[in-house]
C-alpha cells in the first residue's frame, strides 16, 4: 500500500495521538510518510504493537509508527517536515511549549483541532512556519488502548492559515489522497472554520448542558430547535462582522442535515458525560469574545457560555 | 400545646403531604386545628404512627393527623374549612381534579407552592372560594418515611389572591402564629411572588443545568454572577411590565444575601440530581410567557427555559 512518491519520504510527527491523530497519521503513513507519534499513556503498548486501525473505508490494518516518544523533548531526529497537532484545545495546556522542541524552520504545522480562532497563538509563536488549519468531519473512536475504529468517511478540510493553499498544505493533501482518504483543500480555511463553528458553538454546549443529550432530543423540542436557530444566527452575524459571511440558507441546511442523520451525542456531550475536559473556550468562548470585540450582540450564546463556565467550575 | 381558641375547631386537609405540607399541617394542628392528610405512598405508616417532626424552632414532636386518606375521593366529612395544597406544580398533574372532591363553598384554598402565576387555573375552577397564596422561605426535608426535619426559621408569606387579606388568610395567619411559626401577611401577594421569582427563575434552572451545582459555584464565576444579574433584570422588567414593580436595589441585595449564606443546592438542582420532576413551567415557563405576552425581551431567560425543556425531554 505504501507509495514511493516522495523521496526522501516526508517525516511526520503526530502530537496528540488520540483517535483523530492516529487515523490521519495512519493515512499518511499508507502514502509513504515516515510517521512517528508522541504517546505518553500508551507508550509501552504502541512501541511494541503499534495501533490497530479498523475502518470501513480503508480496511483494517496495523499502523506501526517509526518512533514512539513520551514527550516532544525526546524527539531523536532533525525537526519533522510535518507536525500534526491533534490535541484538544484546553485552557490549561500550553500547546506551544509542547511543540517548541519539534518545530524546525521548515516544519509545517497542521492543526487538526476544533474551534474558531485557535491559530493566532500558534502563529505568534512560530511566525515563519506555514500553519495549516484542518477541520475533521469524521466519526472515529478509540475503542480500547491502541485500537481505533473509523466509522464514517473522514474528510478533512484543509487550508493554509490565514488564507491560501501553501506548499505544506498541498503536500499534506497529496499524502491524504494517496493514503486513501482525500482531503478537501480550501483557500479560505477561516471561513470553513466559521461554517463548522455555526454548528458546533450551539450544538456542542447545548448537548453537554441539557442531559447530556443527543442531537434529536434538542431538535424535537420546539423551543430547542428555536434556540439552536437563534444561536446559529448569532454565530452567522459574528462571522459576517469578522469578514467571513456564510452562505445564505446555511442555518436551514444545517438543521435539516442534523435531522436527517441518526441522533448522536456531540463530542462535548460525551466529554460532559464522562467528566473529561471540554473545549469550551475553543468552540464557544472564542466565538463570544470575537462577537463582543466586534459589537455583535449574542445574548443566547453568552448565556450558554456562562452556563458552561459554571459547569466546568462545578467539575473542578 | 393545642389551643382551644377556635370553637368548633378549624378542619384542615393537607394535599401533598411532603416536607412542607407536613410541617405546616403540624403547626396549625398545634394551634388546635383538626388536620387530616392525603398520603398515598405512606398511608400505612402515617395511619399507624403519624409523622415525626424534628424542628430547631418548635421542638421535636409527633403529628397525628385526624384522618389519613389515600385519595381526595375518600374524604369522609363535609368539605374542610382549609385546604392546604402543597404539591409540586407539574404539567402532568391535574391539581383541580384532585381538589374538586374536597372543595366546598366555604373552603379556603391555600396554595403553598413555588412559581409565578400559578393561581389562575385554581381561581378559574373555584371562582367563589377564597384563594390564599403562600410562599415558603424554609429549609425542611423529608429525611425518611414519616420523618421531617425543619432546619431554618420557616416563615410563610401569605395573602389573599389576587389582592388583600381575606377572612381565610387572617384565620390561617392566626393558626400559624398560635402554632409557633408566625406567618407574614401581605395585601399584595402577587408582588411577593414576583420577588421570590426574581431569585428562583434564574437560580433554580441554572443550578439544575450546570452541574447540578451549588449557589456559590454559580456566583464565584464572574460570567456566572453576570448571567444571574442579567436574568434577574429580565424578571425585574417583566414584573414591572406586569404591574408589579420590585424595589430598587433588590438584585444587589439578593446576590449579596446569597453570597452571605452557606452554599447550597436549590430544590431544582436536587430534583435534577435525583431525576425527579422539576417545576420548570411554574418557576420559569410562566415567567417567560408573561414576558412574551407583555413584549418584554428576555433572551437569557428564554435560553435557560429552552435548555430546561431539552433536559426534561432527555429525562423522559
Amino acid at each position: 500500500m505504501a507509495s514511493t512518491l516522495y523521496h526522501p519520504p516526508t517525516r511526520a510527527l503526530v502530537l496528540g495521538a488520540g483517535a483523530i491523530g492516529t487515523l490521519y497519521g495512519h493515512v499518511i503513513a499508507r502514502a509513504g510518510a515516515e510517521v512517528s507519534v508522541v504517546s505518553r499513556s500508551e507508550y509501552e503498548l504502541i512501541s511494541k504493537d503499534g495501533y490497530q486501525v479498523k475502518s470501513l473505508h480503508i480496511g483494517d490494518s496495523n499502523f506501526k509508527p517509526k518512533h514512539v516518544i513520551r514527550d516532544t523533548k525526546e524527539w531523536p531526529e532533525a525537526a519533522p517536515d510535518l507536525l500534526l497537532v491533534c490535541m484538544k484545545v484546553l485552557d490549561n495546556l500550553d500547546q506551544v511549549e509542547l511543540m517548541r522542541p519539534v518545530v524546525g524552520i521548515k516544519t509545517k504545522i497542521i492543526l487538526i483541532q476544533n474551534g474558531i480562532d485557535i491559530e493566532p497563538p500558534i502563529q505568534a509563536a512560530f511566525p515563519d512556519n506555514e500553519i495549516i488549519s484542518a477541520l475533521a468531519f469524521v466519526q472515529v473512536s478509540r475503542v480500547a488502548p491502541g485500537i481505533v475504529e473509523h466509522f464514517s468517511y473522514g474528510e478533512l478540510t484543509i487550508g493554509t492559515y490565514p488564507k491560501g493553499i501553501g506548499e505544506g498544505c498541498r503536500l499534506f493533501g497529496q499524502l491524504l489522497e494517496h493514503g486513501g482518504i482525500p482531503g478537501k483543500l480550501t483557500d479560505d480555511v477561516v471561513n470553513a472554520r466559521w461554517q463548522k463553528c455555526l454548528w458546533n458553538a450551539p450544538f456542542n454546549p447545548t448537548s453537554a448542558l441539557a442531559g447530556p443529550t443527543k442531537t434529536h432530543t434538542i431538535l424535537n423540542e420546539p423551543v430547542g430547535e428555536a434556540l439552536i436557530r437563534d444561536m446559529m444566527q448569532e454565530v452567522f452575524d459574528t462571522a459576517a462582522a469578522a469578514g467571513h459571511p456564510l452562505p445564505d440558507g446555511i442555518i436551514d441546511q444545517y438543521v435539516q442535515a442534523t435531522k436527517d442523520v441518526r441522533p448522536y451525542k456531540t463530542s462535548m456531550a460525551l466529554d460532559a458525560q464522562y467528566k473529561r475536559p471540554m473545549e469550551t473556550e475553543a468552540i464557544l468562548g472564542n466565538t463570544v469574545r470575537i462577537a463582543k470585540r466586534l459589537g455583535v450582540v449574542t445574548p443566547k450564546l453568552d448565556t450558554l457560555y456562562a452556563l458552561m463556565k459554571i459547569l466546568e467550575a462545578d467539575r473542578a
